[in-house]
């Protein structure tokens, strides 16, 4: 009988996240019952949010467990059905999580009716890409000729909040913690400008890389490189709180910004939280134009692949350390 | 020849501010060119907000400096006019700052027609009560049957908050650092819960008093109450920050609250930071309707008065400290 490798979180870190924190263990294939489903997955995504999950205190994902399948977006080909409204075969995608064959109510899997590769539903046209799309265009409704800043500007979301940006007309400006991602921007996605957080030069190249502030900031780090960001915005500013990777890999949160609230009243700003759930009525809307402006050249989305479910422990690690560039995904099987 | 005594900022705080920070001086009554009034003071207001300016740092008011009268706002007889627009005898409002005369171009007064005492437009219908009109109706948007919190719920601005926030059907709950403003805030004014801030159980207290979270926070204060409020928010929830008084009279700014962005993104919190000058198109509407409320007894203006000009310096050192019920104001001359 064939066997389900499942990677499952063997103990939750108490300071950055390692390898050893996860165990692969293998069990028997799980048999779908009536109204279920048994997929076999193709690749999963790999997303830094994922660490705040195995935090100590609740996030809106429920409180973190040891023993459990580490979770995950995957897509997955149907190899068995007792629905009706999915057929063997179906590409779906589904909360599979790292495993190579898990049971799920058909109701909670969404077929995938696309010719490119369906992994690009774990990105650009997947949790990440309407991530970008959601908290740049619906929250803060960039105008032509504002300059837009973004944080973690090479990853699965900030790549595609930059395009977005620049297809609505703005200036854009990414922040990364490498020189190797920041040339990256300039010369394969036409950022305007770029400044590195990890050099001590941080402050004055943010500076000199928007000589006319900044209009929108999409932020997905928190901590020194937000606190960097409010001295540059414009009066009017509005700053989109997607998520805060530089808190997720650590047991010390630091404390927020030492402008806030102060430089929000001087200058106007409204900061806005957002999970892109919120906006799973207007997901095929998006995703429509999402591919058109891939069609046409306009949007490209990087993929970063590790390959093989046993990988999936490192490729995340890596990624926490900044290793990726554009979305992660780790291929399990064709 | 009349002399006009004036309180210049002597020397600019370090830590806390002191009387000692101020010198009264007098000088000669200046004269209105062409186009001037000479301007008799009547009230000058005392506001926390004031203290940022004193403070090293450039704030939307410019940068502080030593030597020269202290800023404020003021009601005024006029005593002489060289401009045909405004007679002597008009009461208007200005910009005097703290002392008996001031000379002002006939534009930059502004007449006030009403048949109350003058000083209610340096309070409920000056600055601090469109603030709360402003900060409250048009920032956040409170709906009938949420729960508004307010910090230094019995100041000039936060009692004001409260008020209106029960003329739009809501569940009051205030803040403030005394339990004799607390009882003053539920007995005179109709709030539903208070908390101390000072108090070692607050966070127990707020809880307590808000049984349903907060779905609005009108933010006065930044600092750990803006802390503990993040964790009482619902989904959804808005805050207007409107002041960080728990930050002006210090030379060492606490950093921002740990949940900030985390809790944002969360929650799905939007912040917006505002200043009442954005809003001065509509001073007009609002005042008007500030007016129906107090003529109906629905709105109530608490004025805290100290008298004499040579009284300010300690009426603002005292406010800061959180001596004052309501509005603060000194009476300079009948």
């Amino acid at each position: 009988m064939a066997e389900n490798r499942k990677i499952v979180v063997a103990a939750l870190p108490q300071g950055k996240l390692e390898e050893s924190h996860y165990d692969l263990v293998t069990e028997p294939v799980p048999a779908p019952g009536d109204g279920e489903v048994l997929c076999r997955t193709l690749a999963v995504s790999v997303d830094a949010g994922a660490r705040a999950g195995l935090q100590g205190s609740a996030t809106y994902a429920g409180a973190p467990q040891t023993g459990v399948v580490m979770r995950g977006s995957a897509v997955a080909r149907v190899e068995a059905s007792n629905d009706a409204s999915v057929s063997v075969g179906d590409i779906v995608s589904c909360g599979a999580g790292w495993q190579d064959y898990s049971v799920h109510a058909a109701r909670t899997v969404e077929r995938i009716d696309y010719d490119g590769d369906p992994a690009d539903f774990l990105g650009v046209l997947g949790g990440t890409g309407l991530t970008a799309y959601f908290g740049l265009l619906a929250v803060t409704d960039p105008k032509e000729g504002e300059t837009v800043m973004v944080s973690t500007a090479a990853g699965a979301v900030g790549h595609i909040v930059g395009q977005l940006a620049k297809i609505r007309g703005c200036r854009v400006v990414g922040v990364t913690g490498s020189e190797a991602k920041n040339a990256r921007l300039v010369g394969e996605l036409g950022f305007d400008g770029v400044a590195n957080y990890r050099d001590g030069g941080f402050r004055q190249a943010l500076k000199e890389a928007t000589p006319d502030g900044v209009d929108v900031y999409f932020d997905n780090t928190g901590g020194t490189v937000l606190g960097s960001a409010l001295f540059r915005m414009n009066q009017g500013g509005r700053i989109s709180c997607c998520g805060v990777v530089s808190q997720y890999d650590t047991a010390n949160p630091e404390p927020g910004p030492r402008g806030i609230p102060g430089l929000l009243v001087n200058k106007r700003l409204r900061m806005e939280g957002f999970l892109v759930f919120d906006f799973a009525d207007r997901y095929g809307a998006a995703r429509a134009e999402l591919k058109d402006w891939m069609a046409s050249g306009r949007l490209t989305a990087w993929v970063d692949e590790f390959r093989g479910l046993e990988s999936a422990p490192r490729a995340f690690v890596d990624l926490l350390a900044g290793g990726n560039v554009g979305k992660r995904i780790v291929r399990v099987s064709d």
